[in-house]
């Protein structure tokens, strides 16, 4: 599980420095998180268009699961972990499908980049599932690895949130579309279903950052620039997830394979379509960040502006009339309009008439708006 | 439709998570807008060099609707749909010609970027049309749909906007050269006359954006600012909706593909050699818009100078006058000039020359010019 | 013709929205400029190595102009179009010679993008050439079109600039080289006389742009800025017309065409080295206009800095005379030094002290240099 | 050695220039550091599956070091040398192996950038080593450069940094898994150890990034400005380094070639991916950095703001204050309110009312607050 | 020959405009450079492995010059020429050798971009020479041009710089390894003494770069501006010259062409890496000049910050005390303290007891340092 920021455990990657590639160690951060489970559950459906066997895998039961059983059969296989840093459960999996053990340190790994493998018997695709949290426009994201073979679908997913709940329930109804069609359809429909999550995320954070806009025109303040700050940095994170994702479903959609069926074909291409149209809204919402640092920066500048000018006229105001004061203070023996009855209206007049004077001018030059 | 900002229903995409790839849910939104129809209206011109008819089909005349009829007595056949909304509607039309699930799901989801997808009977275009506001500076955008077979059109606008009524007009003239040519012509003119659309709206953004440099060089404030940030706006969305509009238009004029005749081959570059002029003025005031921001923060800054100068030379005059007045306002029991007859004249002397030296220093410096 | 710089006439192509493609309506501005021609004038050239013979074609000459009785003599034809508004003139050309509709309509419409355009019987080659307004620091540009034929080339340009006229006197010569070789060389010519024009605005550009930055380090104003900007588009108009044109260029230049001679080949070549050369100074001068940019802010800033702490020297300064002085002008019945016979004097001195102590300390910190 | 900052022996480069190319000279930094030795180490390790040799070889066994003693016996020889400024030793090994003059240069030129270039007899690889100094945030760089052959390996590092270590413990090993396979193998093993070593300094240097933002955001000071340009001085190093870097293993990884077997390419892919991964990282945490400084501006000109507030605030406390002040000070033989009993806390009541107005419209305007 | 600023004649190409292709001009200035010659001069070497003469060719010997009479001996023959402002000298040697006139206008238009032109005998190269002014940071160029036949190499330079003399002294040593090669590896061999001119300029170029941060970080002035500026016009330049420089050697490395032997490709290899590598530091040192001018204006604005706080201190530290003096100041009749003793002391106490609040306040806000 990754977050955005901010990030605790950070020395992950460097714990694996000088180990021999394809050395099995949980990369990745053990927290106390609800959402992850401290043993992992290995959860197999075992479907044909006509039947669909739901279940729990125990320890017993996995070590002595037989994919051949199925596959004689004619029925497919969708074998689903939540939970990835059990490392012995992994290699246990990974042997029973015959995982080269680089694609098995991968599943390990989670801080990989969505990428695309093929082998003889499987092809391998890491992905990235994020969840977003709008109060602190923070991001978790967490690693989502399937192994398609041709009669099954290895899913390894780092907590249990529920983001294949939907494509099981479609599952379940009795001789649905979705049993009919092979394990590539369910791969697809899988990764439809992490490719749809983006969106909500995307939408949140385009919400985010159009409701700091109006702020931002009218009164800006740290919050603001602190706000615009984190929905940077989310998209940043989203950007290194989608971008080599394209990449990998381009991959998939545009070369023949053997897993993937060409029926599948446009369907691949229908998830590939997404991912450039997220690419393309999360590029317009970082450049209307980029502009509204801008015009943080405008409305400060602006806002000093406003200040100095306050000052000036404060200043402009009470110095000739602070002036006037000191002069009729001073104590000549002879100075003019002392002894005068009326000197001192005079003299108050007369600092009186130099700051109408002022103001006339300063409501000329349109200085007493606080609009600039 | 789509409103570039401010824009109010924005869960339209995450409406679908989780669905089967095509489901048929209408992606927009439906609000009182006039030029939106409550129910859609299903157009169809039925044509050839001779003879052309005309006719809006209800619900009953749709569903008798046979395309052989027509293309077995060589006619030409355009349907258009205003309104999209009807997610039943799309699927009886979609059943009819039949088109493949995740092309009428793409007819109903509006916030598609423009592609083209090329099936064995029929070629899928999905464009963007723009209608801008001068006032406010926004932008409204609906999705335009195009299905080319070898002997019908099918168009579906989200709205009655009235931007295909000159391609009308043009068929109604008897022995029209448009209505001798084929389905794959006037698929072109209809696609030309939204390309067209768009340099309308580049225009009126660009009257904008000259007329926002004018006033900025001379006297800008926070109004300019947000302009300048509403266009911005416009022109992301704009270059949105050109650059994959650009990649469809190359895609169809430089392969071959049975849909469009290899005389309409140069109508369709013609139309391509627009989308890159479009783009390149795009890039100009997109250019504009940034120098523009720069031009602002300089203006900013430029004042901010001014000011701080004005107060400067403000205090400069007033308090040296000030410390005389001040010092001449002392009790001590000896001073000079206290008890002469033209003491008083002789300090204000003092204070008068002291502010003209000064505002001679400063007039050599050019302080007193409000040019910078 | 069309102005980088302000334009008047805008609503250019918003002129033909609807209009079926291939419609000839002139698009560009019908200004009084005196080197517009109210009408446009056409003059021939028939040549081969011995012989040449100038005319100015009437309207009733051209329309008995025929190409084969010139073609079958081995002769070879240049027919060039001052003043391109006259569409009924265009089209009785573009016919005579059986152009394109679309090229008709290109040849009209002067806001084109450069581009080439290769038919069976000729090429079709679309360029702009400028006037730039050294004082303004404005630029105009032209359309001038391109017919190749395989005994004839067609030239069309906005305006009677006389861009051509070199090339004419070349050719008047006896015996030239350049009537010895073909119609190809022949355009090669006018296209390298069109570029070799963009160098001399770019000269001009150059050194307004080296002008700037001279005052710019020194003392920058608000008409400093307005220059910058001015430049910023002319580059940008400059970019807009040289990047398409070289990749016109090298299309010519690369691949085999009927039209352009083997020999004729390193020429083009030549113009190619000459585009893409400016293209690299074009882009320079935009690095450097950049930069100035930021030079400019920077300039003010510092100015900023200068005079606020003009203005902390002089409160600096006064403030504790003027306090003293208002410490010695209260009312107290008793305060010391105010019977003293020096008291007066020691007070000064305290004052001025206080001055020499705050000058020393601003001197140290080399606050009174107006160097930063 | 390298060092990003501060560099002290500069001139390297230069020595060389005028000389014929493959002259053999040291062009890197002889300084005082403990790692690096005043004499070159050749370390040996001559090794198959089922035994393995190590020794240091003196000049005189480097003298008689046959290859074919070896390789005819089927044994595998890693010979490495640390510190590679003796540049006949360089030679003699060179010579040795059969090594081009280019590649002898290449190896005691410890500037280049990493490189591939395959020869008949072997394959030569440049890369570059990392030390990251947290304290001051600079970084020292290390030429490592590989040469296999087909049944030897060569290293050549500048200094004995010991990165290599966990490989030649992983081969201590009796019967390793390393030692079955090929020295491309281990050149891979050692490679992936270099890589390692990338993401160890590039989570030091996202650690020292994301402190900086906290401290940015809240009270930034010179220090931190400092700090974010170390920090780019750092990032643009690394990107120098493993941008061409990618290069090179993506061209080992993706060609065929003699000296990597088929069974390793999955694991040059590995790298590979790591390479990318890396830059993604590098480029976010720049991507980062920039927006830091771009904070750090906002928040400088935040409190230039909120300190000309305070000085309007005192300015617009004071000043009404001080001119009723003057005003009852002045000399005038007939005033209001002076031979009240009163008139005295009359006129401080005046200044306090105008003081308290004052203080309401700040606190009203949210003046008085030190948030914006 | 040109400098990169400040350019004097600039009018250079522009002479050209009209002109016929091929005519023979010198484009380039004529300044009074001791450098530069008044009279070209034409040295010739003819040699072998066994032999080399030597010699300066008068107008009469070169009129005289055939190759062919060392050619069919076996002999290689070198000529260089000094000077290129004499075009009939060009025109003569260029006849001699059959050069393309494009060519011949080539070595004469000293503006030239880097470029290679094939031609049946021979291969034409150019190439840009700098040399760097460390004092007024800026930097000349000069053009190089290399034509390179199967037994003859022509180069010709702007002015006698003795960049060529290493190569000189290596070939006049009996029997050298470099007469015994043909003479495209002498032409590798000048051409690689070129590439490394150009890293002693980059040396230099990043020498001052970097004094330029050390003073930035702690006092920028507009000196630093001023510099930045420079340094950046000089980093373009090289810019400019490289990077068609490395197409230039890339295509000459990679094709197979008549003019390289086999032998010498690793060699030019080995030249494109250096270019390559140059090109890397050079965008290093872009980088840091960009960051430079970031951090100058953050020092700006920091500095504004602590001058307005300055002020800010100053009188929030005088203005109370002036108006407790002013208040005391006022001629009430009756006032507290005034009759006192110590009424005097007590308003000093109060003036004191106030300014140190103030300073307590300022203290603990860490506004006495002048550290941010
Ligand atoms: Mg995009
Ligand atoms: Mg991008
Ligand atoms: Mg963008
Ligand atoms: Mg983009
Ligand atoms: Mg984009
Ligand atoms: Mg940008
Ligand atoms: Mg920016
Ligand atoms: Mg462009
Ligand atoms: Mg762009
Ligand atoms: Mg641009
Ligand atoms: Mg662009
Ligand atoms: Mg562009
Ligand atoms: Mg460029
Ligand atoms: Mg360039
Ligand atoms: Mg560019
Ligand atoms: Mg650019
Ligand atoms: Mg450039
Ligand atoms: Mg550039
Ligand atoms: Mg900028
Ligand atoms: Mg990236
Ligand atoms: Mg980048
Ligand atoms: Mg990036
Ligand atoms: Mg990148
Ligand atoms: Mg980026
Ligand atoms: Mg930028
Ligand atoms: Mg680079
Ligand atoms: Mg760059
Ligand atoms: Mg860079
Ligand atoms: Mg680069
Ligand atoms: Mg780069
Ligand atoms: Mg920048």
């Amino acid at each position: 599980m990754k977050k955005s920021r901010p990030r605790k455990s950070k020395k992950q990657l460097s714990k694996k420095i000088g180990m021999a590639p394809g050395s099995l160690v949980y990369v990745g951060s053990m927290d106390a998180n609800a959402a992850q489970l401290a043993k992992p559950i290995v959860s197999v459906m075992i479907y044909d268009a006509a039947e669909l066997t739901e279940q729990i895998l125990s320890a017993e039961a996995l070590a002595n699961f037989k994919l051949t059983d199925y596959s004689k059969a004619g029925k497919k296989v969708w074998l689903n972990v939540h939970g990835v840093h059990d490392a012995a459960l992994i290699k246990q999996i990974g042997d029973l499908f015959h995982l080269h053990p680089l694609v098995q340190e991968d599943i390990l790994n989670t801080e990989q980049r969505p990428k695309v493998d093929e082998f003889d018997d499987y092809v391998f695709l890491e992905t990235r599932c994020f969840r977003y949290d709008q109060a602190a426009m923070t991001m978790d994201s967490e690693q989502v690895s399937f192994v398609l073979g041709r009669d099954y679908l290895l899913t390894f997913q780092e907590r249990a949130t529920g983001n294949f709940e939907p494509v099981r329930t479609r599952m379940r109804v009795s001789r649905a579309h979705i049993r009919e069609l092979g394990v590539d359809y369910l791969a697809y429909a899988l990764l439809d279903s992490v490719v749809d999550k983006y969106f909500s995320v995307l939408e949140a954070v385009g919400d985010a950052s159009e409701a700091l806009e109006e702020v931002l025109l009218h009164k800006p303040t740290n919050t603001e620039l602190h706000a615009i700050h984190q929905l940077k940095h989310v998209s940043i994170e989203l950007r290194r997830a989608v971008w080599p994702l394209r990449e990998v479903i381009n991959t998939l959609s545009r070369n023949e394979n053997d897993f993937f069926k060409p029926t599948t074909m446009p369907y691949l291409r229908d998830v590939y379509d997404h991912t450039v149209s997220f690419i393309e809204s999360l590029e317009s919402i970082r450049d209307a960040l980029s502009g509204m640092m801008d015009i943080y920066m405008a409305s400060v500048s602006q806002r000093v502006n406003l200040e100095v000018r306050a000052l000036t006229v404060v200043a402009m105001l009470f110095m000739p009339a602070t002036l006037i004061a000191g002069i009729f203070g001073m104590n000549f023996h002879e100075m003019p309009w002392l002894a005068d009855k009326d000197g001192f209206w005079w003299a108050m007049g007369l600092m009186l008439s130099i700051a109408l004077v002022m103001l006339t001018i300063f409501w000329r030059r349109q200085w007493l708006t606080s609009q600039s």
